[in-house]
Formats: C-alpha cells, sequence, structure tokens
C-alpha cells in the first residue's frame, strides 16, 4: 500500500475512480454535488425518512452472485461502498430513454404529489422487485413480477410521504404482484374506476424484470481481476500539505499515514485493527471511528469530524456466523437484516421472536448496513434505547469483547454495566442460547421440548414495544422482553412460573435492565392475582425513567402492561374476557379488568405519551393485519367533463426519476458559500457573545451574519404577515428558545451545520423576567399577540339552545392543542445569485413568494423590483413553508462571498 | 524559505493570500475566477486591446513611495504582484456606495455604447488622473484634476473601442483636464450643445483627486515589516502529490522543489538564477520561462505550460541603469517605461529620437511592465518584428550576456546574428553610447558638437516605423533607424555623408539588420541624385522579405521610402518642394518627385500593403498634431421631446463600474465544463482523425465532440438563414479552412484551448479537387451560392444616360472587396444548463437569440420550446454575432459533464 488506494465504485452503470476522499463524506453528499443524480433527496439525514435510499449491490466474485438491497445514502459513508454498484432512480429510467414502469406507475396512480420523496419510494419498491425476482417462486404472468402484495406493501415501510397518505403508493408496489387484485387498485389514469370489463395487466405500462443492469460488466470483471485490491482500503483526504511515512506495515506492505489529518482505513485482520489503534496515541489527538454501516450517525449525529475512521466490516471474525446446538454466535459486524435471516433459519421460538422484533427496528434501509454489535455499542456506551439489547438481555445473551489486551466473553447484562467503552474497545460477536435445546438437556425440569402446553414445563418467550409509530422507524417509549418456563401444578392446575428473564429497556434508562426482583419474587410462585399485583407493584418500584424523560408515568405503565400481557393467559381468577384482552386494550383504553390491576395503572393521564401518537404491538406484523385493504369509490362527475377525468400530474413521472429540480438540486454557481442558523436555545436571555470551536472557526468559517449586519437602509425584517412582522435576527435579546441569532457562512453546507452546530452561545439572564412558556402563563401576565380582528371567532348559532337540544352533553371540558410540526420533506431551502444594480435573484422553496420578496425588499433596503423571486416546486410546506420560509431566505442574502479570504 | 511561501496582494483594498498558485496563471484569470471583479475583461488576450487593463500599485519601503501605472492583467502573471495592489473599475465606485466620476461621467458623455471596453478605458484615464496628481504643477481649480488635456488624449491611446469612435470617451477624459475648453467638448447630458452661458465643472459629477485609496495601509504595514520577505518568491501550483527535498540552498535557506510540476522562482541574485538554470537539467525535461513583464506571451501565445517560471525582475543587476559620458547602460529587466524616462533624462538627439520611438512600441500598459531585455531577446531569439531593435541598432548598441559560464560584451548586430539564444542564457543589459559626446572626443572631423548646422559635422538620427494604426500596438510593415554624420563641403557645398549606421528590420527578417554595403558605399560621398539612386538600387537588393511575408513590394518601397525621407534635405539638384515632401507623401500618395525616385518606387501597387490601413510616421506623436480636436455640432429638434434629449443610457454606469453581467460574467454552475473549437486549417480536406498532445490529454481532456455525437433526433446544424443552413461540425470531409471539426471540452477554458491548439489533425487531400479560394476561381468553375432572389441587385436608374451626364467618367474600373473581420471586443461566448424535462436554457452573446433557439432545438431533436436563449446585452457584435454566434452556441450544449471520470 505505499501508493494510496483508489475507491472504485460504479453509479448507475458508470464508473467511478477516486484518489483523495474526505473519509467523513456521504454517499448522498457525493452523489447530490459530484453526480447529476440529485433524485437522491436529503430529507432528514437521519435514515429516517427514505427520501435517500438507493440501491446498493455487492458482487460475490468466489459465489459469482450479486447481492442487492436499500440504503440510507444520507448515512452511508462514500469510502464503504468500494468494489459495489449504485443504482439510483435516475438508472431505471428517464425522459429521455423512456421512464421505468415504476416511475410510470408512480405517475398514473397519482403517487407522486409534492415528489420529494418520490425517488427513495422507487428505489424501495425496485429492490423489493429484484429481490423477489431471485426467489424459486414460479414465474408471474407476463408483465408482473415475483413480488406478492404482502411483500409490495412492506416494501416501502420505510419511507416517508406527507402528500399521499400512502394508498395511491401501496396501489403502484400492489400493481407489480401477480396476486394483485386489479379491482382493490385506486384511482388511477389507467383505467376509469368502476369499467368492469377488462381491467388487466394490458393497462399499465409494462414491467419486464431484466430491463434494469443494476452491476455493471466492467465492474465485476475489475472485481474478478487479482490486481484489484477490494479490501484493506486507505483512503485520505484530499486538503493536506505533508506526507510522512511512518512505516506502519500491514500484510508486508507499508502504509502512508498523514499527521493532523482524517482517514480512512479498511483492515481485513483484528491484528491490523489492533495496530491502528495502538498508533493512535490517546482519543483526544486522534478520535476514531469504527464503522460499519454508519446508521449510527442518524442518532448520533456527527457534529464534529473523527480523524480515523476504520471500516471494520472487511474482518472476517466479525462478520461470520456460528450455529453449534447450544445456540447461535453472530459476528459483531453482521447486519441487522442478515442477522435477522440467520435468526429465521434457526428452530426455536426464541430466535423467532427475536428475528420478529428486529424486523420493526429502524427501517429495512437501515437495517440493511446496520450492524448488531453497533446497535449494542450503542446501547453500551451511549444510552440509545435499543429494543434489540433489551430483547437479547431477555433471552440471556451473551458478548466477546477485545479489550486491546484480551478477549473476554461476558453476559450482555455485565457489558451493559460496565463503564461505557472507548472506541478502541471492540464488540467481536452476540451469543444467543437455544434455549429449547438448552433445555432438552436440562434435568431441572421435567418440561416437554418445544412449548408443549399440555401438563409439563413451557418455555414463554415475548418481545414488546410501544413507539410513536407502528411501522419502525420511531425509538420504543419502553421495549420489554420476557423469556419464561411455566409448569403446571397437576394438583392445583395453577401455573407455576419455574423461572423468568424479565428485561426493560429505552423508557429513560442508562441501559436494558433486568427486573431481577421481580424475576427472584416470582420463580417458583403460581401466578395468581395476588401474586402478579405484588410483582406488579415490584416492577413499578424498579421501571422508573430517569429525570427529564419526557410521559414517565406511561412508560412505567407500558411496563405494566406488557407484564400482564404476557402473563394474563396464565393468572388464576381472570375472566374470560380479561384473559382475551389485547394489550392495547390494557393500556391504550384503559379499561382495568379488575380491582387489582386498576391500581396498578394510573388512569387515563398515564396511558398516553404527552406529545404524539403511540401504537403498541408485541409480536410481528402479522398481528396487525391486512392494514391497507379498503375500499376506495370515487364518484366522478362528467358534467364538466374532463374535469374531474383523472390525469397524471404534469411532471410526475420527472420526480419520479429523480429529473425534477428542486431549490437545492439546482446547480450551485462556483464558490457558492453556505449558511446555517445558529437559534437560542434559551426562551428569554440577553446574548453576550457566540463562540466558534476554534479548530473549525480557523479554517472553514468564512463570517457570522447577525442583526448588525442589515445593511444601512434595511430593516432587520425576517417575515412580514398579518400578525406583524418579525425580526430576521434577535438584537441583543433573544426572544424565544428556536430564534435566530446568527447566520454561520461557510465553504460548505456541511461545515456550515457543523460550525453553528458547535457554537458556543454566551447567555446572561440576569434582572429578566421569567419568560412566558404556557398559554396559562401568558394569560396571567396579560401578554397577547394582537389577532386581527378578521380572525376573531365569531358566534355560529345558540350554544345553549344547541347544547340542550343534544344527546349528549358536554358539562366541564379543556381542549389543549399541541404545538403543530409540519414536518415538510423537505427542508427550508433558498438560494440567492446577485445580479447587476444591486438586485437579487432568489431561488427559494417558499409558499409565499411574493411576501418572500417585499421581506427581502425591506431587509436589504432595496426596491421590491430589485428582488426576483423564484420557486418552482416545493416539497411540502403544508403552511410551514409560508412564514417560516422567509428568514431563510432573507438571510441567504448575505451569502455573498466576501474576497478578503485565504484560499 | 523551508516553509511554502505565500503569494500576498491586495485588490480594490482587500488582502489576498495564497499559498498555492498555478504560476502559468494570469491575473486576469485569478480576477475573474476567484474574485466578483468581472469588469476585467478578457477580449484580446494579447495586451493589444486595453479591456483587462488595471491600476498596479508599488510601494517601495526606502522611499516610502507608491508607483503607479496599468498593467494588461491578461498577460500579468499572478506570481509577478506579490506585494503589489490591484485596483480595478469597480474599485473606483459602485451602484451601492457610489459612482467614481469617471463612470459617471462616461455614462454622461455616451462613451460607453456595448460597455465591453469601458473598464479598460476607465482604469487608463484613472492612471494618468492619480499620475498627474504626482506631478508638481500648480494646484488646479476645484473639481478638475492636474492631467493636461493633452495628456487625456494620450492616457486611453491603447484602449480600443469599436462603438463610439472614441471622441466621446477622449471627450470624458478631457473633461478631467484643467485646460479644458468645455465648449469643445462633445454632445452630453450635463448640459445642452449650444446653450451659452455657465457651462462650467460645476456641471460635471464632482472629481476630487483623494477618493480611492491605490495602496492600502494594512499592506504597507506587512510590506515595512521585517518578517516578510517580499523578493526571492517561491511559488508551485497545487495539485501535487510528493514533496522530496531536494536540498537546494537559497540565501542559507534551502527550498523544496517538488519534480515533474510547474514552479515559480524569484531569486534575487544572478548566483541563484543560475543555481536554478544548473538544477534545470535540459530544456526537454524543464522547460524553464524567464518572466519581466510577460508581455511576450501576447505574441508567442504560451500554448503549453512551461515547467519553470523564472522572475528575473528582482535581480538588482538586470533593473540598474547606469549612466556615465560615453553612454547609458539599461538593465535587460528594466521596462519599457523606465527605459523612455531614462532616456527622456538624457541629452542627446539619440537618446530623444529612441524615447520618442519606445514610446509608439505597444500600449502604455504594455510598456509599463515590458522589459527592454525581454523585447530585444524576442527580436534575437524569434523573428520578432521589434522595433526596438532596429533603433537600438542604428545608434550602435551593445548587450552584456551570461552565458553560464561567463559575461560576454557584444554588439548588438553581433548579438542578433548569433544563433537563437537558449532560454538559460541572460541578457545582462543594454548599452547605448552617447553619440554626441562621443564626437566631441573624436578628432576625426572638425564637425561641431550639437547639430550646428553651419559649416560644420553635424550628427543626425531619425527613426521610423510604418504599421497598421498609427498610436501603439500594431507591428511594423518595416521600421527604421538611421544615424549620420554629415560634412558641408566648404567648395561645392555638398553635403557629405561622411559616416552612416543604416538599420532596418520588421520586413519579413530574421532580427535587424545594416544595411553595410549601403553604408560602406556612402561613408565620404556627397549626397547627390545620383548617389542617391546607386544607393537606393542597393538598398532594394538588401531588403527582401523573405518568402511567405505580406506586402512585400510595399515593405521594400517603405525602407527606400525612409532613406529618401532621411537625406531629402541633403540631395544637391532636389526642388525645394521636393525637399520638403513628407514622408508619406512619397510613399503613401506614390507622388514620384522625379525621374530617378521613379525607378525605385515601382507603382501604385507597391505603396499599400495589401491589407488594411498604413500609418507612416517617423516622429513623435507631436508631429501628428492635435488629432482629436474638431467641431461637434447636433441638432436637437425639440419637436418630439423628449425624443431627442441627451438621456444617458441605462445601466451605463454600470458598464463604467464592471457592474453590468456579461455572458462570461454569470457565475459559472460548479463543475461546469468549457469547451474550445478545433478548426480545420484546410481549405477543402478529408479529416482522417484528430490527436491530442498526450501530456494534456490524459488528465485535462473530458472529451472531443464532433459529428458523430450530434444525438438521435437531432441533426448537424450550426446555423440556419435565408442562405440556408451550415452543419455545426465539417463530416468526414472539412469544406473550408476554419471549418469546425470538433470542440474540445475540458475542466477549464485555458486546459480546452490548450488541448485545442496543440491538436493534431490528420489530413488527406489524395483525389480531391483542388479548392476553391478566390471569386475568380469560383466563377470559373461555376461554384455559386444560391442568393434569394430578394438580395438580387435591382436595377436602379439609367446607368449610360447617369454617365454620360456625370462630369467625371468611369472609364475602366475594378473594385475588389476583402474580407471582414467584424472585430467585436466581447468574444464570442455561450453558457448552456441543462433544465429537467429535455429543457436547455442557454446564455449568449448573440445578435440573434431566436434562430439561436430554432438551431439548438433542431440540432438537439427537442421542440423549440424545450429552449431557452437568454441574451442581456451584447459586448459589440457588428453582424458577426448574428449567424456566426451560432455553432458556439450549440455546441456548448454538449458541455454537460459527464459522469464516468477520475476525480
Amino acid at each position: 500500500m505505499e501508493e494510496d488506494q483508489k475507491l472504485l465504485f460504479a453509479v448507475n452503470g458508470e464508473r467511478y475512480e477516486l484518489y483523495s476522499v474526505d473519509p467523513s463524506i456521504t454517499l448522498l453528499e457525493f452523489l447530490r454535488s459530484e453526480t447529476q443524480y440529485k433524485g437522491v433527496k436529503l430529507g432528514c439525514g437521519e435514515g429516517g425518512c427514505g427520501a435517500c435510499v438507493v440501491l446498493l449491490s455487492k458482487y460475490d466474485p468466489i459465489n459469482d452472485q450479486i447481492e442487492e438491497f436499500t440504503v440510507s445514502s444520507c448515512l452511508t459513508l462514500l469510502c464503504s461502498i468500494h468494489g459495489c454498484s449504485i443504482t439510483t432512480t435516475e438508472g431505471l429510467g428517464n425522459s429521455k430513454d423512456g421512464f421505468h414502469p415504476i416511475h410510470q406507475r408512480f405517475s398514473g396512480f397519482h403517487a407522486s404529489q409534492c415528489g420529494f420523496c418520490t425517488p427513495g419510494f422507487c428505489m424501495s419498491l425496485f429492490s423489493a422487485l429484484v429481490n423477489a425476482e431471485k426467489t424459486q417462486r414460479p414465474n408471474p404472468p407476463a408483465g408482473f413480477s415475483k413480488l406478492k402484495v404482502s411483500e409490495g406493501e412492506k416494501a416501502i415501510s420505510g419511507n416517508l410521504c406527507r402528500c399521499t397518505g400512502y394508498r395511491p403508493i401501496v396501489d403502484v408496489c400492489k400493481s407489480f404482484a401477480s396476486d394483485v387484485d386489479m379491482e382493490d387498485l385506486g384511482l388511477n389514469s389507467f383505467w376509469r374506476k368502476g369499467e368492469k370489463a377488462d381491467i388487466n395487466i394490458d393497462k399499465f405500462p409494462f414491467y419486464s424484470p431484466n430491463g434494469v443492469c443494476t452491476f455493471p460488466d466492467f465492474l465485476i470483471n475489475e472485481l474478478k481481476s487479482p490486481k484489484q485490491c477490494f479490501s484493506n482500503l486507505y483512503m485520505k483526504n484530499s486538503d493536506n500539505v505533508r506526507i510522512s511515512k511512518l512505516g506502519l506495515t500491514f500484510n508486508s506492505n507499508s502504509v502512508s499515514i498523514r499527521s493532523r489529518e482524517r482517514h480512512w482505513y479498511s483492515p481485513i485482520t483484528i491484528e491490523e485493527l489492533q495496530k491502528l489503534f495502538k498508533y493512535k496515541k490517546t482519543e483526544e489527538e486522534n478520535r476514531i471511528k469504527l464503522i460499519v454501516g454508519n446508521t449510527g450517525a442518524g442518532i448520533y449525529k456527527e457534529l464534529d469530524h473523527y480523524d480515523t475512521y476504520i471500516d471494520i466490516s472487511h474482518i472476517p471474525e466479525l462478520s461470520v456466523i456460528r450455529r453449534d446446538s447450544s445456540g447461535i454466535e453472530i459476528g459483531a459486524a453482521v447486519t441487522i437484516s442478515k442477522s435477522i435471516k440467520a435468526l429465521r433459519g434457526e428452530k426455536g421460538l426464541v430466535f423467532t421472536k427475536i428475528a420478529d422484533h428486529m424486523s420493526q427496528v429502524a427501517s429495512e434501509f437501515v437495517r440493511n448496513t446496520a450492524s448488531l454489535g453497533g446497535n449494542l455499542i450503542m446501547a453500551q456506551r451511549n444510552p440509545f434505547p435499543s429494543d434489540i439489547a433489551t430483547i437479547l438481555l431477555a433471552a440471556g445473551s451473551s458478548v466477546n469483547i477485545h479489550t486491546g489486551s484480551e478477549i473476554v466473553m461476558l453476559t450482555l447484562e455485565q457489558f451493559l454495566e460496565r463503564p461505557p467503552c472507548n472506541s478502541k474497545t471492540l464488540l467481536l460477536s452476540i451469543r444467543i442460547p437455544s434455549w429449547d435445546r438448552l433445555r432438552n438437556f436440562s434435568s431441572e425440569f421435567n418440561g416437554s421440548i418445544d412449548n408443549n402446553p399440555i401438563n409439563g414445563t413451557i418455555l414463554l418467550f415475548e418481545t414488546y414495544r410501544a413507539a410513536p409509530r407502528p411501522l419502525g422507524n420511531a425509538v420504543s417509549y419502553l421495549n420489554a422482553g420476557i423469556l419464561a418456563w411455566v409448569s403446571t401444578n397437576r394438583k392445583s392446575e395453577d401455573s407455576v412460573l419455574e423461572s423468568l428473564q424479565l428485561a426493560f429497556g429505552a423508557y429513560g434508562t442508562e441501559h436494558a435492565i433486568r427486573a431481577r426482583s421481580v424475576e427472584e419474587f416470582l420463580a417458583g410462585k403460581p401466578i395468581t392475582v395476588a401474586v402478579l399485583l405484588e410483582a406488579i407493584t415490584m416492577l413499578r418500584a424498579i421501571i422508573i425513567p430517569k429525570e427529564g424523560t419526557l410521559s414517565p408515568a406511561y412508560r412505567s405503565s407500558l411496563a405494566v402492561g406488557f407484564f400482564f400481557d404476557f402473563l394474563r393467559p396464565f393468572v388464576k381468577g381472570l375472566t374470560d374476557t380479561e384473559k382475551h384482552l389485547q394489550i392495547s386494550d390494557v393500556v391504550a383504553s384503559a379499561k382495568t379488568p379488575n380491582g387489582g390491576l386498576n391500581r396498578s395503572i394510573n388512569g387515563v393521564a398515564d396511558m398516553f405519551p404527552e406529545n404524539g401518537n403511540c401504537y403498541v404491538q408485541h409480536d410481528n406484523l402479522a398481528r396487525l393485519g391486512p392494514i391497507l385493504s379498503a375500499k376506495q369509490v370515487v364518484e366522478v362527475s362528467t358534467e364538466y367533463y374532463p374535469v374531474g377525468e383523472p390525469i397524471k400530474k404534469a411532471g410526475a413521472e420527472l420526480q419520479a426519476s429523480g429529473e425534477a429540480v428542486f431549490v437545492d438540486d439546482i446547480p450551485s454557481p462556483k464558490d457558492c458559500l453556505h449558511g446555517a442558523f445558529i437559534c437560542s436555545t434559551r426562551p428569554l436571555a440577553r446574548v453576550k457573545g457566540i463562540e466558534f470551536k476554534t479548530s473549525l472557526a480557523s479554517q472553514r468559517i468564512v463570517t457570522l451574519i447577525s442583526a448588525k449586519d442589515i445593511p444601512r437602509g434595511g430593516e432587520n425584517i425576517g417575515s412580514q404577515s398579518i400578525f406583524g412582522t418579525e425580526p430576521l435576527f434577535a438584537d441583543d435579546l433573544a426572544q424565544f428558545a428556536g430564534q435566530p441569532l446568527g447566520f454561520v457562512i461557510a465553504e460548505t453546507q456541511r461545515y456550515a451545520n457543523m460550525v453553528a452546530n458547535l457554537a458556543t452561545v454566551d447567555y446572561d439572564t440576569e434582572n429578566l423576567e421569567p419568560p412566558i412558556l404556557t398559554v396559562e402563563e401568558a394569560v396571567e401576565r396579560s401578554s397577547f399577540f394582537e389577532v386581527p380582528s378578521f380572525l376573531s371567532p365569531k358566534h355560529v348559532g345558540d350554544l345553549s339552545e344547541g347544547m340542550a337540544e343534544a344527546d349528549h352533553k358536554i358539562l366541564s371540558a379543556e381542549i389543549k392543542l399541541g404545538s403543530q410540526y409540519y414536518f415538510y420533506m423537505e427542508t427550508q431551502t433558498a438560494m440567492a445569485i446577485p445580479d447587476e444594480d444591486n438586485c437579487m435573484v432568489v431561488y427559494s422553496s417558499t409558499q409565499c413568494p411574493a411576501s418572500a420578496q417585499r421581506v427581502i425588499a425591506k431587509c436589504l433596503g432595496i426596491p421590491d423590483h430589485n428582488v426576483r423571486v423564484i420557486t418552482r416546486r416545493v416539497g411540502g410546506g403544508f403552511g410551514g413553508k409560508a412564514l417560516r420560509s422567509l428568514p431563510k431566505i432573507v438571510t441567504t442574502l448575505f451569502c455573498i462571498k466576501p474576497c478578503s479570504k485565504a484560499y
């Protein structure tokens, strides 16, 4: 490795060869900034929305097989796709050479409205189609794929859409499935709903499974070539000045390592990894990040750069899956998707339940690269509310770790309870014991194997999670795993808990825990209402969310609910109805089956988290049933023909194929600067100063814009509406948390964000009144916004009369509306290009270009006609891009490159 | 110099610090690509048009003085402005902070039409104002400068304008002069022409001499700081991979030299320079360019990069001017402007005449940085038609050269006759003897000193040039210098040529020569008609332009004419009228004073160069008189008021201040590619292949576009008009010289140009008819373009009747029209930005946007409405940007970045 290596990959069949890469750059950043494939969208940047999903294809030269799966390009680091092929929606088809039937059906089913999420949906669906073709299923009729309707529905489960309500998108997916009921599909432009005759596949743009090459031949040939070294990659970023040789020896080749710069290594043995660790002296000097899928960056944002990125996914010990009669050992670098597949390949209730639960962790495109070990390390090191840690804890798992000097085996419980691992501690593998077989060799109990419920000891295992969304990618309010051996007392016919493993996590705890005292209390006891009540009381005392956790009572009650749900079928003294209560009934509707349980759950207020939705589940998706089956009857009047015809939206295919240009897709001018807001974190405070992290500021920050930079003749105005004007920046006094204090301008968006995130604001609240934080406080202190009279509530009808006539009366009621989050997929974006004669051309994703024009002109102190605001399309807005888009636009005006700078 | 040095300078008061610079980059390229100062325009790229003129200010910390002068930024290399301050027209004022009175008066005098040349004019005028203020002249009345009208006229003599005819521009310049006759100024928007009362300075935007800081304090302070090392600069370009230390020692510091890359050195001693020469082994491996002002690049284009640039202007031996009684010795790196100043400081006819002549070499902004030595080296090494070499040859100059091993003194004649110098031969200085004083110590003749014409020996010295333009920056058809001692025979009263030095150059010769045989023939002879005739005959035999020189007969006749002009006053036997003939009468009007001379000049045909104008001069500009004095009477009707009012053009100030955006000023998108045509050099030939210079092609060329790349559905169409269509590219057969064969696409315009210029085209003319090159041949071979009938000449009136009535009759006449060169200042430019849905947005400097749209759509095979052509302003066109702009625009469409490339 004397020579710097190249990073080689393909995008949509084109070859890319890079010799110098900043290891912190993501696949998304590369695609959007260095290629024309801007269909890859940046939505949440956390792997949570799916707007950035691409298909990653890997070739295995030994088996001559191609493996294909979706990934979040916003999390995937570019260096980790060495030797891979990427397919984006542009790779499926385009307006010149013809759209892909996926694109065409998204258009025809009206499944693309704002269009920002569409490319990601297309790729999730495409991946499902590609993988369905690889199954041994019989060939479908021409025009159909091997995909099943049920798979089609799940294919897009991680992708978010805020416009369509998903039905049209699911219709697109279903339309490819050979088991689809064509008449069940919704309104579309391919046929008129209600037409009886001849609704068949011919109505659709034709699908053929071999239309897209996802792995180009040249790359296969290069990978087969012995000259290519496709592991042990070493990459560095390019803004270096000096090279010094340090003589580190890897596989009898020496590596050049640059000091004080960022590097990427892909070692292929643990020894190499250990050498790298040794070379990196202290964590302060050389912050090391171990990488598999980098999906953890979606949770713990990379606020500053690491110095060294080490991709451990090429070390065989970390990727192997070993099975024996005592259990399964999964390498720490094995992805969650592969872990699921491995567990499904095993017999046994525990493995199956774990696999089912894992399928609800994050989204498929995250699970495809996220490693099992990474999940557990985050749970160990950070207070990451891992589902996997909790359920593996319940299953009595253990781990192997490499501490640098030795390999240690620890129970998962021991591992989680250790002080947080440093970056050099290596989690090697996770072992899940085979409980069913374990008992086979045990003589402690007379229980039968394989959960024989009759007259024996049965193994029970269940996992639980309650989260704001039912299908993946939402962190649990609380999760749980319970493993129990239950026998039946032949005399009393009581169920006896022979042994129990109770694990809870995510409820506001440092890490998942075993409820040891409850376990011990219950061991050997019959499951009676009294025992259960006692256990519940004990459990409530254990499951105490730490200070500051949202909805603490709800979380505690969930633990109790899950625990009750688990033992419910065995409790003596419950009615049959009570026995068949769903956990959702218990927790969500607060029906209290009996007095005992009633005491254990504190009433309605605890039953819901304070904000947002709650979906409780403790089984796989199948239990939710065919959630997306519904009848859609659309009455189309022909009176004003063609008004009412299901005509496809102009440009919908372009949105699907990634060709539609959103503001951030407009090629920015050379030397364009980028900015990010620094917002107040205090509701009412004087801002005494803003400081930047020195290491970043010296190199990367161009300037900070704040209220004092408003040009002469301009006003500090950020928005203007019927509610009055708002300042663009806080003056010396921040009025509310979230108020913009300044705008950091840097050479790249990444640096602007980084500098803004790491800025330290010096606040001072001395002699200030306490801030008004609630409506009640505002009323108390008579602090009101002036509401224009035409918006004042109007009296309609006679309230008392209506109430008197009503069947049900409201005796007393209080309604509180929480805050609103617009949640548009395309974030606020604006690009300003100064033009001659003091003019400004502003491209913005705003719902109110006219207001933007007025405010910009006022802020800059120039005539309205000097400002041109261009909005071509908006990637979702829902009101959030009306007034709230203005400050972003206005500040963008300051991003005009100052020239007195070092190059 | 262990550390890489920084290049430090200021632009319009802003500080620039660069650590890595490609030494071949020009100041213009830097300003236009790395700053917002796009008022600096690229016109000819040869220092010939002045559109790129900026003010360069140098600070002398020893004398605490600032020296200011104009330079061609298109020739000045960026590395050579270390420690300097640059002022562009944006530095004078702008629309936000207020325009400079120069900008305002350019607008008010209607002196900016297309506006492309205006910034350069502004800077030439500004430099004249700045330097006038430095004189000891009495303070002018408020609002005026110390500039004189005569200086104002000359200030802009190197700048070209193709729209105004110069009168309004000269009016602007004059308007600042305190000796201006306000009523003599032309039509303007400040007052109504013809208004009698009160035309005074108050009518103008007020001028104050201290409005602009041309050298910021911070730079003065840094230059005074001992830490700063402002000579001995070492710069390298940035695309390097490895550094290896070579231990070269300079001033007891070692320098890092990178192999196989480009470097800039500014040695401060000859020893350092010699060390550099020694290190660079062979010219093939390391092509060295010695730099002073780099103005030679305007003549000999830098087609490929040099490896090493050595700025020799900081070596004191090369910059010193030594005077003693025997003459003046000027360092080779002294600029022509400083040489002129030095010569004017000397007494003596020869020095004065040389200074006068030098003032007509190139333009002031070229002379300000062009070195005397550089001019002579080009004359020695290349067949550069130097005026300076010729006149210095006539003056009997000598040179000192450093051959690497020794310092040698040669006569200039010996120097010119040597084989061409290699790049390591160093011209140290030029010595011009003091002829007047020389004779003072001579006893050969009894002549008096100081040209006493009565009864003694007088010294005569005259220099001549004939060129296409009267004022600078046009290479001579022929130049000459003649030095003679003439005595008068007291008996016969004949003038006797005691001795003579006759030098001629630029007429199509390898270098300037002495007409030795004529000199010898005439030495000691009385100047009679017979002697003169004999001498002329001899001279004609000597002044033979080499094969391929244009207008050879004209050039030969010029030599004779100049020679005759010199001796005319002394020839016995000429009439008084003949004696007072101007040389222009002799040469330009072909009046033949007598039979003898008649024979020496071969008739009218020889009298003019075959193409273009001819201005003959042999004295300084004063002899041309007040060329720009004229009356301008503009009758303005008030009938349709305000039509006819002298309202200033909208945006004229913006044009002057550099804020007006021309196509090339539009910020290009990130990763924008650039293209350059490869045109046929053969009139009719098959194109068998195009090859690129490997060293360039491997790295820098992106692709070559030719006829086969026309997209499916499109046509090979480059323009369409009433005369029919023309192909965009030659197919296999090039139809005419200049026809585009292909379009090279590269990452920068410089590389595109370089690759295109160095491309080798393989032509084949076997079995092809000879090409038609003249109208006569076309008629003979019946090859006609079809002319639309409405353009056919129409018979108007009765020709024979008219002729019969005419006072003067045409008995026989032939008119030939030469080819036309539109000569717009802004070159053909287009920028294409692909837009969604197969659309194209094209910015172009075209006179026919509608035709462009149609042709683009046809070429690409897309609907017209998919093409948007935007033309905001055109920097001159004159018809040349009608049809002829189309191919440039159309090819630009292919500059869309392909992605399969190495980064």
